[in-house]
């Protein structure tokens, strides 16, 4: 099978991350794989959400918010703060995001801050999803950096690094990391969300067209693990590795990554 | 392992579906899982979204909102309609029961019409969203029957019957059809929706607490593939196999499914 | 005249109240009457609204709220939380409700509690207002029992059972607990809201299509009577007798409850 | 029983009103009742609401809406626009007003039109509902006089005025036209909707504090009748009696009104 | 140029300034210029908005509501309450009267209060916010009069009076104070605000059909400056000069405002 | 006076365009000045707002919307989106942008199209409205020449390029294009809004501490537009000026602009 772009069906689109995108954020990176980018951004801000306060739920808190710019798709796309509400599928992404780091951030070591891991998709060329969570990992690496060099939380708080995927099936063929006009046609389109260590966060998929056989699952999930491995590859370059300073029990970050290696 | 109400981990709560419980939607049924209770209702009418008629996309469409009552919950939950909005959570959980018909229903044959599927839960303990797309199921077949039947529709739309369960993880040990309080303290929660004929429609697995491995993934998909063998018998039965009426190509129901089973 | 269901001009539909319905609130009743079924719940939160605080109200406070659910309707009526706003008809129920019963409870018995009546109508078939009052009121014994004999509040708040019932006029003719046809046809509506001692909470007649006189008027209100009598009968058997434990200064309910008969 | 001002139980309030009060709508008047103003304006529009296209009802439509300027209050109160919702009182008073108006208008005669009744309250002083409605039947005779006059229906369609006026207990004594003071102290609220014929339009009765009698019930009408004569009586000084021109059918407005007469 | 109502090109429309309009705000005016009313009223509430709070900002603060009412204007314009939000030509307004203020009050003299000023037009034929600014101008000052009086704050906070008028362009020609009519078809439309010692507050020129000159730009702030004068002399005499009792350093009000006249 | 970053009080930032910053919209430029970039997009879409249609106005319309990302300022802004409203600061921008281009575009020639130009800031560093102006105009210039090309309209619309400054006043020295620190510090802050060829279109000065002078007015009027023409050339060279084909009857868009020239 030739897919768009000439790829074939294992291949990713090409990525390249940008680390510190932003001016104000503590961390930020815009994100671009194939014709999608995404600015990620992470901003930390003193105090945690009632419901926390209310049950004295100790340490901090990791949410999200997701949106696209009217101008980002093939027509435009209404602005929801002139609807007046988010979409459905703004807020299953954003909740997709916000718990995919919840689960590998350590949120006692917080302290009383709310972490916004902001996603705002400036060109939409499918996976749009799966680009924020790889680009907010970085920009999550780089806030909690900082964060420990001000000392304002006592160690880095987050044990490995996170990246997604796309994955689908179109006439009983798989593919890798599905452009637009891919996903708009797949009969089944799968999202991964997988940690550098190879452990799965999240699976998501659907059957837009045809259900599908656990043997079909399986396939699609050995592709998404081999375009995995190259996102975390890229993510690294983009972090960099210089010591995070004053990062008192686990070392420096490099180390901390280390670790967690697959 | 020996879990609350003295279940086995591979086993399911209590279940039962009351056919026709509500006097005026052309379908509807009550799903009792445990403590879950779920009224589910189909309601049919004229015309398509404005996104189909002006793209003049032919067939009907089908369409879900989902809502918790207030007093559902242990502690109030406050009623969205008073909030001005719906939650992240209930639009995710709609969004998921509509697609997860969407793809056995041939909305060709549907004409321009709208299927509402209404999921309303009175009583909330763990599974709602399962629990909501089981019962829905029945609740559809009896109403695509009285459209049959009316002559709305030439011939039965859905290809077969959709059931839902979820399966969980907790310190290594996996289980079926998680109560609250399991679910609450799971590492991993996982919601399965599946065909009649044992056709994967969604696959939704979250790490809530601890990121989890391929092997686990099967296991807890075994386990599910289990429980809904047990629900599509119990689908059965609620729905009854009278034949349908006036169903011109496909002949009555009972044949039209049986063409469908395992 | 002969009524839908050969009912007589004085004769109330079939009424039924199901004490304890649901799983999680202090109290709750189902209560069908002819095809109107509602579920009432009360809610039992700490806590008093911001206006109480701020104005140093002591006491505790009543409210309640009012929903139909999308498939109880003839025609689905669109789910309130999906507007975003609920109607004015609801907003002018759910006050009506919680007027209905400020009246004969103790506000400063509550402690700083507020008390949350939730009526959610399942099938609508007209008198969905009274049907709410009537089983709410049978939900609130069953939950000031409860904290009474959990030492919430150190004695039984209500003054007695609060019943409500529809009357109307048609071509001059009279009659008692209109279905959702009569209600459509009639001239005259009228809902009385009752005390179990024969006190008025709440009259609220209006000539929907004819002006009406006094001498009507009265003949109205006599027909309302009649059914409330009957009513307040079905709330004691739902209600039960047993004794209020821990009701410290007022006796048992049935004791209380005897003190304000007709 | 001396009442604020020295007035008597059964004393209104010093009644003022000033027709065409504003430059744009079709009929107007500022009505004042003692501290309480409220302008009511009437505005015609072509069309009728979507559910009157959707099932075909011949004829036009009357509807109200009412708002309280923010400094109309003691303490400023919020503005509705601002807040981006009516409250409950309002939809509930906005009800009331159209309601009481479509039982005196023919909608059949008002061809293709929608006919709104806007009452906004400039100073709050206790019974602005019942204002509003005083006020803006006026207003309406106006509004339709002109319309007739222009052609623009065949004949008037307002059968006759409408009043409405306060009643309250308080202690067991009754008094009428209740001022704001007054209004918040009372046991019983009471708002009587009349025809200048003697009909009733809408009774509302409600037990803020203590629960009535049928013979209180009684007491309070019989004083509502007294002063909604006095109502009547400056509504028709207010509105004038010159004929209307082109009336076909019922003859001037004067001859109209007259065979409503007490 | 004749203009309509045979004005001159620099002739303000008859202007009125109703003192104490309204029974209950600290302070307020009813404004007429030719055929636009504007009632402006200014509450005076305890408490800062929350930002000041956060930050810590001292004293107090100002600001504005403005609003339509629906049947102001020709063709009866829709009621923001109803619709759910106030329209951007609402918000422009509000902001701009509430800035226009804040640069002639000494928020640091107002304590913790925030002073509510309030706009409402009845009847709107043009030039509704620079109305509405000239008679808000009148109502602070009638308010803060009363809260030296009451001792609420020690001395007089408002430095001058404000007035603003309009002025525009149309076929090369200027003219002052447009009325709806003319104001609809200016190719060019501004707004001045002045204070009383002929100091610019705020200057907003639009091109709405036409870009202009600088020299344009002149000749309409000389025109709008000749205007202005003459607001100013009417607001004196609104306001009348009696001394401000309790007003401790600044003596009272009348030597205030003369060592501020042009 | 020496400022921040060492600028002369008549010197601009930095300003760099980035023409076709986006893959799908008509027309798009990146626009930084300084610290702030703004995303300009242009999309072109079939029909006319319903008040246009109801009216029947010829030709099409020219509307903005503008926004602030999240993460885009010191200390994150709340996303409208997830508040469910514009602000008014978001509103008064938007509409001032949307005014600045109907008077320069022949909204006769569009045909029945809407032109939405979205600017979106991804940094803020003060002068955000004047750096969405600037960068739109080169939008709404590649859109359209594309629409031109493409033959939707027969001649190019906009009769010239349009650019925005902001200047400002503090301790009686004026500056141009203030950044976010000097606005925030500034006694007088106002924005120009000019055509090429030297005209105004908008004059807003506001007067945030300190009332100004006429010719403190004039002095900031010079100095704006001493920058506004570096910003004319810098918006040559990021259009370009390669002819537009098609475009009948004006020739190519250099020839069209250099007509317009100063």
């Amino acid at each position: 099978m030739k897919r768009l772009g000439n790829r074939n069906f294992d291949t990713l689109r090409k990525v390249k991350i940008t680390p510190n995108f932003l001016a104000h954020p503590e961390g930020s990176a815009l994100i671009e794989m194939g014709g999608t980018k995404v600015i990620c951004a992470v901003t930390i801000e003193p105090g945690v959400p009632g419901w926390m306060r209310a049950q004295g739920v100790p340490g901090g808190w990791v949410t999200s918010e997701y949106g696209l710019l009217p101008a980002s798709t093939t027509g435009r796309n209404q602005r929801e703060a002139v609807k007046g509400k988010q979409s459905g599928r703004t807020m299953e992404i954003q909740r997709l995001i916000g718990r995919s780091f919840r689960s590998v951030i350590d949120l006692k070591q917080l302290g009383q801050h709310t972490v916004y891991i902001d996603c705002d998709v400036i060109d939409a060329d499918g996976g749009t999803r799966c680009a924020s969570i790889t680009g907010a990992s970085v920009a999550l690496q780089l806030a909690f950096r900082k964060m420990v060099e001000k000392k304002m939380i006592p160690r880095f708080p987050m044990k490995e690094n996170v990246a997604a995927v796309s994955v689908g099936m179109k006439n009983g063929e798989w593919m890798l990391d599905l452009c637009y006009e891919e996903d708009s046609a797949a009969d089944v389109d799968m999202n991964i969300v997988m940690t550098e260590s190879g452990k799965l966060i999240e699976v998501q998929g659907t059957a837009e067209e045809e259900p599908f056989s656990r043997s079909d699952l399986n396939k699609m999930l050995d592709l998404a693990e081999g375009g995995l491995k190259t996102l975390f590859e890229i993510q690294r370059k983009a972090i960099g590795d210089e010591p995070v300073k004053n990062n008192t029990p686990f070392g420096n970050l490099g180390d901390a990554l280390a670790g967690l290696k697959v």
